[in-house]
């Protein structure tokens, strides 16, 4: 049997999967804080551009991806999707573990997908610059990849924990032209204010967000870019599914579970969504999503209106969330650390289509290491949680020979600081404060 | 057209070509320092396998890569060969550039190749443990992935500049279970005896390499593993050249140059060797090694018998060198710091069958980023050089509309430091003392 499956460049599916008309009920609008009214495109074309407030808010299952942007992904993509054989026979499970593998892309993630496609939109639409915020610093690589790629300036305001924690990460940034600085910093007002009382905050990717958004609010020739959560980032990494289907297919082999990491959602929904249409006809499949125990957003948190970031400068989206000012620890896995889900995601949770999980960085830790002895690959500590989800799916029963899919996000070959301070034992696990509940929600 | 050409599983080639017995001359055999005689596998037996020894001595064309390996390579291999056609824009040239992307390997460059199938033959013969040393810390951690995968423990002797430079190389084979020193270490003879004269010694390969076969020769559960330069590596590594060739052919083009970086030779003789016979038969091929102007073993120094290690332990080896006590400087590109190069390259350069260069690192970095702005990928320091080797040729004549074919060796994610340096201004080139001409060689 092959190990793993591979589809040529002209395989490669050429429209994105668009899941919120195939939402059972719909979602929630966005609202304008001001009004409390659904918010329309005018106010948020301040900071976005035309064509992904279109995508945004499309009811069209399928959207055609530019000529320009599948070039780019072509780089990488498809991505291999991969039987990991030796770490079912080191469980001793009778399951079938499958992976695709998104570590492949230049910057070892799967955040290009969404970051090649708004730079060209930006682009397309006359924009000069791009600002963002970056958590484990995935993000802000991938998008100095394609505003390099496309001639536009981009300034990354990375969480000043992960700034610290991963100088690569800036490095890498840095050779792809960016301008980087740690969140939060004093190139903003939300900036400013928030060293001024917590000069030693660790700093949390809704602070970032807040900075990114005040950057490219206050400049003609900046506009924002978000890294997840939002309806357009999740369509785009649709790409994930759909070529996991084909491969699926290929192999001879039917998910009976999907299982993805989850900080703002983008690679869970990118490689489950497209399976969404054969659940809602009835086909047996479950999708589980995992998230850290510090910052259990689905499984501890509320669905309700809230805003994305910490300087409530973003619309109310209606979403699963601990409360927009919640500042989780400094956990590892710094791309799960978001106080929101993405509100398809959350209704999908709502709904109770997607079960969340919650996990411990260190056993998080522990299924990582046993993938990179097996598997002979070393996952992202957020990739780990993933594979922590598909291990306790792998050995809840060691007989039952079920089919098992989860999206390996990323490599680690740039966390390993991370694991430095897993193994010399410095790393600790982290549990949300339950009587901490979210009393900051809008409503 | 395609970006790039995948082969499936099922297409990978299942044998690896020897470029031994196509060698126009052939080989002049390796000596015992002792006797001046051409040395037997017996003596070599102390800390090689048979399966490899016979590998070294082959006169066979094609050798089957056993199943086992094959099901290794499977994770990464085939890899992909792209069309560098950004970077064909970026300098305006009508030459085509391909590229063979060994950065998709677990660790990132196309080490495994090897490390994989040495690893696989020691455990055949029962040995428990492997001793090697290592570079930029690339053959490091592939033998460490590999060692772990067959259960084999890893012991790696680290030039002390690199272990410096590149913490993360460290951190990769520590999640592999191996165990590295910095070398010279306290661990050997040869290790106590350099620091003792020489305290601040950055280390150089020749050192590393003594160190560990002194390692392997006193302990009888202990092999010698080397990464490069052997016979038997050149052979594992063929698989680049053999995939490329299909893949060529698939996109229907023929190279008429085709390019690597040269350390002790392997990466460039495994993308170069496959095409040897069509050159012998007259096809017009042309074969570029690029080296670095600080270790210009090629073009400054002299094809003769020399030591491969500081130590003089190994048998004298006929190949070009600078002279087994040569320590080159302290260059970001610590793959490439290596006295001599392998006897099968060596014979090539000799017969004028390879054209050897020589290329600064600044130029390097300087297309590396060029490479990466262009091409979306970072390169490691090593594979700037072939890149900057590429550069060259397709800016030579920028109306030339000839088709080059380089080996990408290996991604720079985990070399960031290196460009990190390069972008603060503190990198600088480094030229060999011409007259400190390898006063030292055996003859």
């Amino acid at each position: 049997m092959s190990k793993k499956i591979v589809l040529r460049d002209d395989e490669m599916p050429t429209s994105w999967y668009n899941v919120v008309p195939d939402i059972p009920n719909g979602l929630q609008p966005p609202l304008d804080p001001e009004t409390n009214e659904p918010m329309g495109p005018e106010k948020l074309s301040v900071i976005f551009p035309m064509g992904l407030l279109e995508q945004e808010m499309s009811a069209e299952r399928f959207i055609k991806i530019p000529d320009e942007v599948l070039e780019v992904y072509k780089i990488w993509r498809p991505s291999p999707l991969v039987r990991a054989s030796n770490l079912e026979k080191a469980l001793g499970t009778k399951a079938k573990i499958f992976f695709k593998n998104e570590g492949v892309s230049p910057v070892g993630s799967h955040k290009p997908n969404s970051a090649v496609a708004q730079a060209y939109y930006n682009k397309r639409e006359g924009v000069k610059r791009l600002a963002t915020e970056t958590g484990a610093g995935q993000w802000g690589s991938a998008l100095s990849m394609a505003t390099n790629r496309f001639g536009l300036e981009c300034k990354v305001y990375m969480v000043r924990v992960s700034y610290d924690q991963k100088p690569y990460r800036k490095s890498i940034m840095q050779a792809f032209g960016a301008g980087i600085v740690a969140s939060p910093s004093s190139d903003t007002n939300t900036g400013r204010a928030i060293l001024e009382s917590h000069p030693d905050t660790p700093g949390s990717l809704g602070i970032a967000i807040s900075e990114a958004i005040e950057d490219a609010a206050t400049r003609d020739d900046t506009n924002y870019a978000l890294g997840s959560v939002l309806n357009h980032v999740i369509l785009h990494q649709s790409i994930i599914g759909l070529e996991a289907k084909k491969q699926m297919e290929i192999a001879g082999e039917y998910p009976d579970v999907i299982i993805g990491c989850c900080g703002g959602g983008s690679n869970f929904a990118g490689l489950m969504n497209p399976y969404l249409p054969d659940h809602l006809e009835g086909r047996k499949i479950r999708f589980v999503g995992v998230e850290p125990a510090s910052c259990p957003t689905m499984t501890a948190g509320k669905l309700a209106y809230d805003f994305g970031d910490v300087a409530k400068t973003t619309p109310l989206i209606y979403m699963y969330t601990l409360g927009h000012d919640f500042i989780p620890p400094g956990i590892h896995a710094g791309g799960l650390r978001y106080h929101g889900m993405a509100p398809t995601v959350s209704a999908l949770v709502g709904e109770k289509i997607i079960e969340p999980v919650r996990v411990h960085q260190m056993e998080c830790f522990e299924a990582g290491i046993l993938f990179a002895k097996t598997e002979g690959i070393i996952p992202a500590p957020e990739t780990c949680h993933a594979i922590r989800g598909a291990v306790i799916e792998a050995t809840k029963d060691l007989n039952d020979p079920k089919t098992i899919l989860f999206n390996f996000s990323g490599h680690g070959l740039i966390d390993m600081g991370s694991y430095d301070k897993y193994f010399s034992g410095e790393l600790h696990n982290y549990d949300y404060p339950e009587e901490q509940i979210a009393e900051v929600l809008y409503h």
